[in-house]
């Protein structure tokens, strides 16, 4: 098999090898034609110009935090939840976390993995990034006497409206997989699981999508499976309320936060024979354009007091919006989620929700009294049903040759 | 529940009202102003300029074929094959083919569903094409005593590699959904599904994906999750060659064309035990750029007859490229597939392979002996099985107010 000529097009280097695939695709491509590029029937006008193309785009993986929060959401994620073998003690998780370090540090900015088997298909990062969570049992066997572990580290406490599936649930590693371009999602989840196998084994996968990037302008808030618009009142990165109440401050994670992922089921099909009246005031803003339904524009200040000519308030005291609003305003979360859709089995026409994630600094602080106030009473409960749940501590970031995870393994 | 004020904002006509969401985004995004559109630690010049939205794109629904397959392949697929319920008659098959026909004509348009129950979500076509295709069941429901189903029209002979699982195979009806966007995938399938309850169930559902549109130069041939560019030697829609051997000629099909559908499980733990060297004999190419080990080139004829210093053929007979070409130009074929990667469980680091997608006039004149001939030999066939087969007649397209169907149906 070793017998054949080797004539390699492209360079002798590393990179350049791996970068050959890509290029040679562009000036296939130019070979082609430019009518190869328009296919019959098609509007070309709505195309985007052909360079510089988003599938280059990267963010940066070392620094102080973790990259994947702040970062303005990629349409597509993967978090996958792994359980540690019983033999994975303090330092194999030190070597697993610097070996997947390594493997996000590369594939984040287009470069093939260590032993990456199909280096090509490293080159269209499409901001990438790969973000670590570590689990109770995952901070158990790393911790030593004075790094304790968060109080807020566990399972949260039960809700009535939980009907939670292990299958959905818990697990000792996370690793949230996100980027614009589904192949690059698959590809490093195939690295980064490779890595992993001699140390634990996957629990769950779960995979989330947003609008494609440029089918809308960047900025838009996403709409959910229901239609709405979701993610309007929410911290904004790089403000003061975000680094306060997003980022640990003390012990070893500091400058990490916490990582709560909710699986939300949506009952479309009750959402169905709901109308559109109805469905607005079960958050309290309008479907059109997500006005607070006091408001005209997106981000209006609701007005709670506005009561209805027969002196209803005009956003009931039970809606979404209200219900998860605190007078404490360091009850804040940052939501990030994804809507799920996957394959609907028998006279269902789907299975589908929210990936709810949020991240918060304190979990037992700030989420936890606002999924009580959601659990007690909120108009939404009567078309969504948690059916899965899991906390995550997510290290703080780490420098070049540093890995996540340091501050409490190495 | 109607006592609130209405002050929704945008104009009153349907249209403007469904647009109204998006438009009201752009808005509040230039409102956010220019800072919230750069997060920090993005590299923004990698981004794609922020107009026109690809989002925006459109493939005509009517003509002479049906779209979605000389239409430029989109970044998404869903395929969903549905079993047609007892009492779906001729009649009830009309009714349905009507609904789901008017429904894509809108969807893909960017336009709400009749009775869109949320029609925000339908204003981003992202180039959305929906295309039916019947199967053995339809149309001996569907024909009268002239129209008889092609001989074609029937489960594939068996094959000694096919390992099929029920559960991905056979249906009577085809929709292949598919957009650049995944929430217009996940909304239209939705759309359509939910005309189809009272005439038949779902039997399968599959999902794929290629690389985001915009990700990389388009005109780029895919790669597959082995890594190989796969489609390089394919029908070029708008040849000749292209019109003759996809479209049918006569009878109620003429201007359809039959699908092929194989879910071939890719072993990716086992290829991974393969050297580059045999990767790229597996297949008669390069890895880098896709180019037959006898040339430089993606597009570069294959030379056959050249051997290796010790005589050996430089591409080996068995490799799949050698195998998968006929001396007889008639057998060639439309591939048009996607990847797919489903949850994986256990120690299992992947559920990955490829939905090989065909076209072609005649399944038995074109697809079986090129398939029967890769059965027989072909070194892929080490990390490939055939785990899903499904054959689905195409029918044309129809004009404005006709449709899908009415060949057979009317
Ligand atoms: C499937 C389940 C859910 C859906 C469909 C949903 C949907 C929405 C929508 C449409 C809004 C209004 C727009 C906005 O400000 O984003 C909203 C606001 C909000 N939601 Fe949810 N949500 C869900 C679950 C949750 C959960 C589990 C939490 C936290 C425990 C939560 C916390 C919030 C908060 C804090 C706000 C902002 C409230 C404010 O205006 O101050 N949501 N949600
Ligand atoms: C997972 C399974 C498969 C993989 C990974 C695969 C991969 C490839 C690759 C890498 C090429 C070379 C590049 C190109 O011309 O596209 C190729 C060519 C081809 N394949 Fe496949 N293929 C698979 C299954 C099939 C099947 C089931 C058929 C038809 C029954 C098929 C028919 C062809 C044809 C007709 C060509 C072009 C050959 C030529 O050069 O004339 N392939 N395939």
């Amino acid at each position: 098999m070793t017998d054949t000529p080797r004539r390699r097009p492209g360079g002798p280097t590393r990179r350049q090898l791996l970068l050959g695939g890509a290029v040679a695709g562009v000036g296939a491509a130019a070979a082609v034609g430019a009518d190869a590029l328009t296919r019959p029937g098609e509007r070309p006008a709505a195309d985007p110009a052909p360079e510089p193309l988003a599938g280059a785009g990267t963010v940066p993986f070392h620094g102080a935090h973790q990259a994947g929060v702040a970062t303005a959401p990629q349409a597509h994620v993967s978090l996958v939840a792994l359980d540690l073998l019983d033999g994975t003690d303090r330092d194999a998780l030190r070597r697993l976390m610097q070996l997947l370090s390594d493997d996000a540090a590369r594939l984040t900015q287009g470069v093939a993995a260590l032993a990456d088997s199909e280096p090509e298909l490293a080159v269209v990062p499409a901001h990438l990034t790969v973000t670590f969570g570590f689990g109770p049992e995952l901070v158990r066997r790393a911790a030593t006497g004075s790094d304790a572990a968060p109080s807020w580290l566990r399972p949260l406490p039960p809700f009535t409206i939980d009907r939670l599936d292990p299958a959905w649930s818990d697990g000792d590693l996370l690793l949230q997989i996100a980027s614009d371009d589904p192949m690059t999602v698959a590809h490093a989840q195939r690295m980064l699981l490779k890595d992993t196998r001699s140390f634990a084994t996957v629990r769950w996968t779960q995979a989330g999508f947003r609008r494609a990037r440029g089918s809308e302008a960047s900025g838009t808030t996403m709409r959910n499976l229901f239609g709405q618009i979701d993610g309007t009142v929410n911290l904004e990165p790089g403000t003061p309320d975000f680094e306060d109440l997003v980022w640990v401050r003390d012990g070893w994670l500091a400058g990490g936060t916490s990582l709560v992922l909710r699986r939300i089921h949506m009952d479309l099909d009750k959402w169905d024979r709901l109308d559109r009246g109805g469905r607005e005031q079960s958050v309290g803003r309008y479907l059109s354009n997500g006005a607070p339904l006091t408001g005209t524009h997106e981000h209006d200040e609701p007005d709670f007091t506005a009561t209805s000519r027969i002196g209803f308030p005009v956003i009931p005291e039970f809606s979404h919006m209200r219900r998860a609003r605190s007078e404490d305003t360091s009850q804040r979360i940052f939501r990030r989620g994804y809507n799920y859709d996957d394959a609907p089995s028998g006279d269902r026409v789907s299975s589908s929700g929210l990936l709810f994630v949020s991240y918060q600094a304190d979990v037992d602080a700030q989420f936890v009294p606002l999924q009580r106030r959601l659990d007690e009473l909120d108009l939404l409960n009567e078309w969504t049903t948690p059916v899965g749940s899991a906390v995550f501590a997510i290290p703080p970031g780490c420098a070049e040759g540093g890995y996540v995870g340091e501050t409490i393994l190495a």
